[in-house]
């Protein structure tokens, strides 16, 4: 193999294909990224088994070839390389590669190809098109509710569903859960429920904040879910299992309606936090018959008392929260306000904006 | 104790004297900063007993008074309050602190400030004014060949010495030695010689980076030297002891010159170290009778050429050095070429500016 390409360009594929790495894996050829050249374009790819990232770049190729770098010498390498044309040339015999830049070069030893392994093909399957900003938001609102107890899989992914032109995601790690649904017209088939890692939902997310494409192709088969960008696939495997049911625990018996200014809310909760117990972490909110709630908490250093304006309608109740998961759900949050509706000070609370298209629902905790 | 203030002077205050506190110290008091309002000034101020800062604000004191209050909690909660006039009023029965934003307050426990330790006053001294941005240089070309070791405390400082209107650094940690000398007209008096501890000047580096002071003034007396800006006291033990005698290390037998592009100098090295083995962070420098000198290293993964163009003249050498000391003393040069003067393949290495007001000395390795 040898090519001839721009360190720029090289580095920001090897950058983007790095967050597939696996760089403890059992496997070592899994800790390098494959380099395929072929058409005057370069393949660079990476897969731990789960996710798999691949970035097509146009080069000039010499000779066609592949081979597999240790991703950690490699990224370190570009980074650190001057800003003039660079040359690749593998040795097939020995699996190594050197990188010729002005009078100098490195001479990195690598993997042979064809022990890496392929990622799973295009086949058919449930296909269709989103706008880039809506699917990043769909993300951004839901993602934080993801659940990390490997042990727990189904409660690790976000649910996607389609169903009658409406997109719903939901996540939840039974603590938490995050909804958000999109009408997207434009889809006539429907997707019965998939269940997508949250590793990879949280590496696209990264990958998307970095690229212009303003549409993503998504194609659902039976075990993989495949996103298309304009220069970038990524392939990750689903989560087997049944998604929860989590209609039931949408609250119903309201007693409490608070309308509150986002940015005044997740304020007072972040100096609130800033007292509440290490441990514990519960601040504790007031809800009376008035125009305001108090926001308060106390630990051996001293209390905070904040007082923040809102629309109130209801009964007088005491709610006690955990301040981290209040403030990971009202980050999430895209709108100037947000609603809470309470069902009691031990019933889960419901977070929506005025349009219901996005909620999260919180369990409190008890004093 | 009543005052008001902004939240942004009370901020950089904070942010400015915290570098003094001790957060571990065996006196819990010490974790905290010395609030105490006078005249429509607050002074804040910590130290841990080596270093002492204190900085002077105007703010609308309505009572006199001071505390002590724990630096953890009150950065914290400065920092996230809104921008708007903050009211801070002490209870001095509770040794606490009460501070009053929009309609929301916290509350904070402190200590009594008469336990707080005094820094010590201002003596008469040798005294002299000198250009931040001059003094900023000289610390910064030196600061990096000071020691950490604690056992032998001469080497944790910079020696400053005034000597015919020259002022002198220089610190070295056994391995390598920086010094720099520039030349101030208006100082008529001498300063024979005394060790200024490192971590206090680091601090005071970070100060003078981030205020606009064109001066500062420096009192120098027994024990203490002083560092006076507009607005800040910085207040230091000196270290006791004698300072090594370095002429003697400094390299005399000259075999090889060279003169170096210093960037290109640091990108060669910078990539020659990705691959030098990560125990002993050896790089190998030959020098031949030609117009470019080779940098190379070598671990398991590969290995790296760097041929870099050079002006040379003298015996032509091999030489090893650790690459993180090398890049160090490079870093710290402030010009466009640096001249290596070599004086044998395991005696050290001289590195220095065109005009010899700078230079370092390095030991290279054994291969």
């Amino acid at each position: 193999m040898k090519f001839i390409s721009t360190k720029d360009n090289l580095l920001y594929a090897i950058q983007t294909v790095q967050k597939a790495v696996s760089p403890k894996s059992l496997l070592p050829i899994l800790s390098g990224i494959l380099f395929k050249a072929y058409d005057n374009t370069l393949i660079v790819r990476a897969t731990d088994l789960e996710l798999g990232i691949e970035c097509f770049l146009p080069v000039k190729v010499i000779e066609t070839g592949e081979i597999v770098l240790p991703s950690k010498y490699i990224i370190d390498i570009i980074r650190r390389l001057p800003d003039t044309v660079i040359e690749f040339e593998s040795n097939d015999y020995l699996n190594s590669i050197t990188i010729k830049y002005k009078n100098s070069q490195a001479n990195i030893h690598g993997f042979a190809a064809d022990e890496f392994p392929m990622l799973p093909p295009l086949n058919d399957g449930f296909t269709f098109l989103i706008s880039t900003s809506i699917f990043k938001k769909m993300l951004r609102q839901t993602i934080f509710a993801t659940g990390t107890d490997e042990n727990r899989p189904v409660f690790t992914g976000i649910h996607f569903q389609i169903l009658e032109q409406e997109f719903k995601m939901v996540a939840t790690d039974t603590h938490r859960l995050a909804m958000i649904t999109e009408h997207l017209p434009l889809i006539k088939q429907e997707l019965p429920g998939i269940i997508v890692p949250g590793k990879t939902l949280s590496e696209l997310l990264k990958i998307l904040n970095s690229t212009q494409d303003e549409e993503i192709k998504i194609t659902v088969t039976e075990n993989q879910i495949f996103f298309l960008l304009n220069e970038i696939n990524i392939i990750s495997r689903l989560i087997k299992g049944q998604y929860p049911n989590y209609h039931h625990v949408i609250p119903k018996d309201i007693i409490a309606k608070i309308k509150i200014k986002l940015s005044d809310f997740i304020q007072s909760v972040e100096r609130a936090s800033l007292l509440s117990s290490s441990i514990s972490q519960h601040i504790r909110i007031d809800c009376e018959n008035s125009d305001f709630i108090v926001i308060s908490s106390n630990n051996e250093a001293g209390h905070i008392y904040e007082e923040i304006p809102v629309f109130f309608e209801g009964e007088a109740l005491q709610i006690y929260f955990n301040s981290k998961y209040l403030m990971d759900a009202l980050k999430a949050v895209d709108s100037e306000e947000i609603y809470l509706e309470l069902s009691g000070p031990i019933n889960p609370c419901l977070l929506r904006t005025e349009d219901r298209n996005y909620l999260s629902i919180l369990l409190p905790v008890r004093p």
